[in-house]
């Protein structure tokens, strides 16, 4: 392999010939061996997207030469339509509030454009990656900016996977609403349900999520663009600021809009914890979601058997035919690593300091991850789970008939502590509910089936209400 | 001692004569030694404001007759005044989703009512636990009702302080406007700021902390009542539900809604973890300025010295005249409290199954503390260090003096290697940047003066901006 | 009221005349009205002791004058037994590193002292709560030993109710050996199981748990008395370490050591962290053992119905007969109490700074109550659940018999594809697997009944080994 | 592309005809398109070391044919010396307890076999994935034995880097020995201490990680080969277990062995979280660690400046000759993804149900990932952050004279009270604390000299013991 030789403060490194990055990233790739995993590619693009903004920003404000300017601006786009991706080479993990992330992009656009203005790499007078590619921003500023259109971006997506999933549930509310079947608290027999009542319950929460989601979401259109080292602005023009939001909006084509407060913009990160936090609730309730699924398809004989999941593969390499709920499962674990990382997350973000929180790597790295990972999870288990999944209609009704919980339609018409001795009697001698009340005359068979219908039981109100005598 | 026979389908029990509560509070005494730590009071109150709108919409739909209605009303009433409370006995972690502490609720009322109505404790005909004080209600629907009332009550508490809070450093924002002070990335010189500003930054943040908060709130307002067992409202009339809302409002206070959903607001604890995340964002917030405050504070002599905290009390039992910053320290504690809680909160509501989530026991006892606690920390951390705060001026200037990181402001118009040389023949020579510009011959003694003028470096812009030629 | 007035550097306040604590007390209320909650009585109880150890040790090296070290001793004596508990009235959660914590108990000491000699309380000048109840001690070193002993003690009691549990699982394995059942993965029957072998496998995770507590118990015995302030055992002469260290471990019975290196066994709290993490994994461990046994109990008539849990309590206000699972549920329970709890404790020892954590309250807080709850669960779960629990072996029997799990010992002698063929078929065409086999002439009744034998399923080996022939 | 036609009992599917792996890895690569990672390669390593024995014992049994066997073992060998790696492609998160793990490795295995044997892929007859390379054999035993063994090797690494860490550290403790700092206890000064001893304290809570680590790494010892499904050892013969043991042993040079109880080996993951929980304590010590030494490489002008770090990298794009602690806030950072990870091992942990925890994917994604960031986070650390670590001697002596802890010292002398008012004093006028107690006659200068000495305040022991008058 040929070399070139790049220089900076701190001495000379070889770089290859042929890299568009240079000594700092060089530097890092030494410094930061860490997880093996590159920058979330979301992030990289969404960079590109902000220095080509930066770069039309410092062209009209005359900071930044025409020729250069243009050079950086295809050399940006080049970048972020997906070019030169494997040039992207510092880990996710890394010391430096992203310092290394910046300066891998700021190497690569210097370069490239150096390629495009006819000049050797690294011949860096031409076109600088800090005086040129950097100009009139900070790490700090461009960083935390292209986080948050990137989480953006992936948080549409998941919006849009949540949405989809929701309207299964949905459609199963109303295919599974006239499945009667044993409602269950404590995991024991409660009182009549019907599956539609369930999945309605899924749809509403999971409705609710996508709104917090949503909300959340607000925190990331504010950027701090143009607020340098710490906030204050220092080098960087208030026409600056404005020129390249403009650019940056125009891009991106969402609406983000400049911090009111820009030492607050870059101090805290509180709409990466917020968003998390959105994220990690939708885990928790997507996790319950799956386990009811789970244990309503358990089975098919020594399991409840009310549900049936769509098989999606062999479940067991020692078993024949057997076929387990792959697809919840997943979701389960991809809600556990959405839990672990909004932790993760947490962490980082309590250990921000003064006017930086320099963990933004690993913020970031967490983040994207939780909204990919629970955009996939949520979009295939829609389509490999719930579409296909059919109630055991049957096995519902079997449940209903063999429980007691129905006596608790009795409370109003014979007591507490009688319908209490019912049960424990029915358990003792083998006879129905209906059995035993005849025999002791509490009702009449008409009265009884008015009151134990199961159908209604699972409508608002006092099953066999004109039967009661009003209290005064 | 003397004791009165209590039973129920399980057999018999000697309760206190003289114990208001019952034969199903003996066992869960008996069952749950585990924290010893009782029931929040502030969950007991609301409870019994459930239980008295209960009671009026009985009365009101002639299911409970006037009188026995009557006397559980004055009874329920006693108790949300704060009589009574010595009774509830239950431990604050249980099994039975909430079950113990209804019953509890339920006795207590019952055999309060049994007084005011001239007959003996105990003598449940005249007016039973489960018939008449729980009367179209279920555990499911009661607690989680209580428990939000407790909540949303608390959070308006927390609202207060934190609003009171982020007052106080709006204040400071005003008053340490014009101490220049050195900002610190990486715990690094960076460039100047202004004490005021990193004062607004905390003011911003805590203010969107309160807006999540609020925004949080919004889902306690959603109860379930006659939702009984599992939300299908079996054993509830639909004018029940319509006037026990009616008289649960108007009790309460608050806009409470019945959920549009009542298997959804019966299974689903979202409301919680939502509540929970808003708290855990907002404490990782005070976390993170509590910390800063406290290096700022950090010294008298060998530490940063920007900040003077009021002293509140003798830090050490062995070194004199030591005064340590206990007001932040508290709240980094509760801040971790907070966090904790929301994990154990998570979790808890993960374990949901099915048509309930019955860990709503250890919810409760989480989310309420969480609460409290940091109602409590925001609370004296404005009076007993916020409001009494003051800044060292004077280090605050030797600071940015004796610093290197005003260089930055020399980029635009020397550029970053010009710069950054000048700062390493500083360190090695120790002459200042102004002595070597000069003798280098780089700029002017007065361009240097417009340049590096550490007030101007605050705010956004190139300093010098008029020294420098347009790109084009 | 009546009141005296007592003074410390930073000035004066009113004490009820009647309070054994003093000033620092006052301060110390008034700064933190956090959880209301005080301080675990086995941390004071233990802090008495180890002052009264540090008394006989100054006396012994002749720093402390006999008169007053004697009253010291008879004090701390009375409190360590459980007199004036309720002068202990700082609160839980406080900033300081616990001088609160010590000065109160300095200050009760004292003035315990001072009745003692006969002298007023307040009158410092003949028993001083810093220059003679604190001398050659810091709250440095005298707070963490104090939680030690505490946690070490709560950790025996907890080590001899997990021992108790673990015994009563091994019971439960012997008396469950012959109860044949389905095994599960996934929620889907696999193959035949005894569940015995189950409570087999609980008793071993739960026999590991209790290994690793008693190896994490062993950081607790290390303790850093004369570390005084930072560890550098300024103003403690070596031959006062020697003597308390003498008089601690005789009082308290238990193999204390001092710690090598003071400084290290003053700024790390790895003891803590390392103890709590064992709980964690052991809450873990019987969250999931909990969530096994509700499900085995879940029923009676709409679920898995293979235990029976002793009833310990009416489990539902509305439904007539119904019992809940509520010993397992308050497992569960503590378990997330206990893993938030761990949480909030690797918070509090991550934010350690230079020579001391400062976090210590919220530490001794969680720590202490993590051991009490899951000892306390641990002890009625056995008690109340484990010890009646009762299997229904003619349930199990009956999905052994439904299901096709048994098809696995088809593989040797038929193959992976023809055996999940096989079950294919059964399932669409309603025939046993046995009739299936006969019909197509691929094994004798004889040979078939060698091999689907349930039993011998549940023991090593292939069933019907002699059938095969070798491979080569 | 070409294909071939691959058929399991639930379809029919297209396989890249140049593809090694088969249909299952087929439909595992549709339903989990999740995180776009694949599996650590050092868990394949290890299943096809598993493999090998496997076949070796089931060729000792005479299970499987010869020429068949030892195609397997060669194509085992292949894969575990690094070969066909391309071929694992399956997604890091998945559903199925890993049985797409397996069948990916039993696929590609038996194609390469097939291929060594002079057939075409996918003509199974000759070599089938479930019955001959997964013969004896469960997804059950394979794959957690693999994690064991991928999990223990990670583990001896990162031993070998903390190890050399430690050593690191300890030579900091002797190279600082003589530099007296002022020690710091809520980050105020309190009384002098050498900063060789803190560096002794980093190193031995690192040692005390390291056996906490070794301890937990017996755990992953013991694996349950011949479990098969559920742990009842079914279809694999008593004689395969003794074999694949010995040939597993001879071939990772590991000293695994078999568990006494396989139910229990199969159903509990406890040797995880127990690995986990100790990489957690250990990542909050070195998160501490790393906050420290920050913290005292603060500056250079507004910092602490006590330590300085070797430069790494430029620190900033914008800021010139800014060099920040890369190192340890790297450090930080993968303490913070190892305590969220093991925060989802947890979760994974406790959601394992009956015979099985089906969450072994997340598991060993996030347990291998912490072993390997840790171990490389530890590496340079140690190389580039503390070797080369430097103390400014000059300014950490400064900081001791300036400062009033000293004071502590004259507490055995003068009493804390007076020396509490000396501070004060010193404070208000500016004298120093000599000039104080001269001018009021409270000691000689002599005795000032032997009492303020920094140096003997760093040893344990009364300054000026022998100023001191016997008590009694």
């Amino acid at each position: 392999m040929t070399y070139r030789i790049e220089k900076d403060f701190l001495g000379e490194k070889q770089v290859p010939s042929h890299a568009y990055y240079g000594i700092q990233t060089m530097r890092a790739i030494e410094n930061f061996p860490i997880t093996g995993v590159t920058i979330h590619v979301e992030l990289i693009t969404a960079l590109a997207e902000v220095k080509r903004a930066a770069a039309q920003a410092n062209m009209d404000t005359h900071m930044l030469p025409k020729k250069i300017g243009e050079a950086l601006v295809q050399a940006a786009e080049e970048v972020s339509s997906g070019k030169l991706l494997e040039e992207f080479i510092v880990d996710s993990i890394q010391g430096g509030a992203g310092t290394s992330i910046n300066m891998n992009m700021n190497e690569v656009l210097a370069n490239r454009s150096l390629e495009l203005l006819g000049e050797e790499k690294g011949s860096y007078f031409h076109c600088n990656p800090n005086n040129h590619v950097n100009m009139s921003q900070s790490t700090n500023d461009v960083i935390p900016t292209a986080i948050k259109i990137a989480a953006y971006r992936l948080s549409e997506q998941l919006i849009e996977a949540l949405t989809s999933l929701q309207s299964a549930f949905a459609r199963k509310e109303i295919e599974f609403d006239d499945v009667i079947k044993m409602g269950r608290t404590h995991l024991q027999d409660a009182v009549p349900i019907r599956m539609g009542q369930e999945f309605g319950a899924y749809a509403r929460v999971l409705m609710r999520d996508i709104q917090r989601i949503k909300q959340a979401m607000r925190g990331l259109l504010i950027v701090n663009m143009g607020a340098t080292a710490v906030g204050t602005g220092l080098n960087a023009k208030p026409e600056y600021v404005e020129r390249v939001m403009f650019h940056l909006k125009s891009a991106v084509g969402i609406p983000v809009e400049i911090s009111e407060h820009l030492v607050d913009g870059t101090q805290n990160m509180d709409a990466y914890t917020e968003l998390s936090a959105s994220l990690k609730v939708c885990a928790v309730n997507l996790s319950k979601i799956c386990n009811d699924i789970r244990m309503m398809a358990s089975g098919p004989r020594a399991g409840l058997g009310e549900l049936k999941l769509p098989p999606r593969q062999p479940g067991s390499s020692i078993m024949p035919g057997k076929v387990n709920p792959v697809m919840p499962e997943v979701v389960n674990q991809v809600a556990f690593q959405v839990i672990g990382n909004d932790h993760t997350i947490c962490l980082a973000c309590e250990a921000g300091q003064f006017e930086l929180n320099v963990m933004g790597p690993v913020l970031a790295f967490n983040l994207l991850q939780s909204l990919k990972i629970l955009r996939n999870a949520a979009s295939v288990f829609e389509r490999f789970a719930i579409e296909g999944l059919e109630a055991d209609r049957e096995r519902c009704k079997n449940y209903v008939e063999q429980s007691f919980g129905i006596v608790t339609a009795l409370n109003p018409h014979l007591g507490y502590e009688v319908a209490a001795q019912l049960v424990k009697e029915a358990v003792r001698t083998g006879l129905t509910l209906k059995e035993l009340i005849l025999e002791r005359g509490l009702l009449t068979t008409e009265e009884i089936e008015e009151i134990l219908n199961p159908i209604q039981m699972t409508t608002p109100g006092i099953a066999g209400d004109r039967l009661l005598r009003p209290a005064d």
